[in-house]
């Protein structure tokens, strides 16, 4: 199981574990140790306490060069609209770290494993231990490609116009064409699906969908925004 | 003025800052900014941000590996009562930052120069500039001087026995003679003072006071401890 998880972290992040027993540690819940007590395990609470603070430390870092010239207000509203349950537990499972979470029974019967605020514990635990192993640089560098992307295009802010932002980033390198095209609508008439995408000169970038031709577009712009920090951000490490 | 604070913290933390933009940035109030727009100053909000995250990493790193059978709920806890309004700004007027900061003459004349939440914010943002000009290791070696010694004889705990931890320090060197000698007894019944000493083979290690004779030595107790923690952490550096 953490063999399965160090491989998945290798091929997704570049993550090479040095001490696969912090690894373990991260992704044990108090549950599985209770009903597990002649293990004599380590829950991963104590490395979540220090992952939260790895976590707040480096965000705000990236934050604070990344917006030089904003206020410091701003910058604390950016920072808890990522560095929250809802954030936390949604890279959690953008990295299937609920696949691999050990749980107590009664947990899993509950459905904890798929509970935010455990999957947040664990993204913290995850990151603590990665601190521990290898450094506050490592950590960014994870950071960098499941958080930053996501804060370039806008992800976090109260609104953003991804179709505007799109545009303004594909220009910087000339003339693009950009257009969208609805590729279908489904659904009765109240309740109305549209699936669009979004080309650059005939270049599939994104697809989006949502309940209005306005919002799907929004959606494909958003999507092929962060493939291409995405790939930006793997091509500078 | 900056050149003053520059010097103080070379001689009493031997930190050396390289860009003294930082520093002035750290002690400049926005109510400082807004008197004198003219000048195009920075105020200290951004930077107090920064530092805000710095201190909660550096503060936490050290609690996870001092204390490594305490469980999460503890540390957290005992954090808290570092990383706090009362903390940073008791840390603020030990380093004299109260001294150097640059205020509006408006909040001067309310006070801010001695508001606690304003030297938290100092307390804060000078830690951001010390991060930013020379990494986290220098963060971690001025706060080894100033939070550190205070956390291992127990002052951010609920309770401390200050007398037994004392004996148990001296002890560790062989057989020492400990003694409490009252100064003085002063003020009407109702308000009784004590003045205290505690010596170690006759040699004074600290001063205290308290409303019983039982409080002024703890007092005197933990005044010792803490000079001997401190004295230890520098003769390591």
């Amino acid at each position: 199981m953490i063999q399965e998880l160090a491989n998945e972290l290798r091929q997704k992040y570049g993550i090479e574990f040095k001490d696969l027993s912090l690894l373990d540690e991260a992704f044990t819940h108090s549950s599985y140790v209770n009903e597990h007590k002649e293990l004599n395990l380590k829950d991963n609470e104590r490395l979540e306490f220090l992952g939260d603070a790895v976590l707040e430390l480096t965000v705000s870092e990236h934050l604070y060069k990344r917006f030089p010239e904003l206020p410091e207000g701003k910058l604390t509203r950016l920072r808890a609209s990522i560095v929250c349950t809802k954030g936390f537990s949604s890279f959690s499972r953008e990295a299937h770290f609920d696949r691999y979470v050990r749980l107590g029974k009664g947990e899993e019967q509950m459905g904890a494993r798929n509970r935010d605020t455990l999957l947040e514990d664990l993204f913290e635990a995850f990151n603590g231990a990665l601190y521990l192993d290898q450094g506050k640089e490592a950590v960014v560098k994870f950071i960098r490609q499941i958080i930053f992307p996501k804060v370039d295009v806008g992800q976090f802010n109260e609104f953003t116009d991804y179709k505007t932002a799109l545009q303004e980033e594909l220009q910087t390198n000339g003339e693009v064409e950009i257009a969208y095209h609805t590729l279908s609508e489904d659904g009765p008439a109240h309740e109305r699906v549209f699936h669009v995408n979004v080309t650059a000169n005939g270049e599939v970038l994104g697809e989006g969908q949502g309940a209005s031709k306005k919002r799907a577009e929004q959606a494909a712009a958003k999507t092929a925004l962060t493939q291409i920090k995405m790939n930006q951000s793997s091509q500078t490490n």
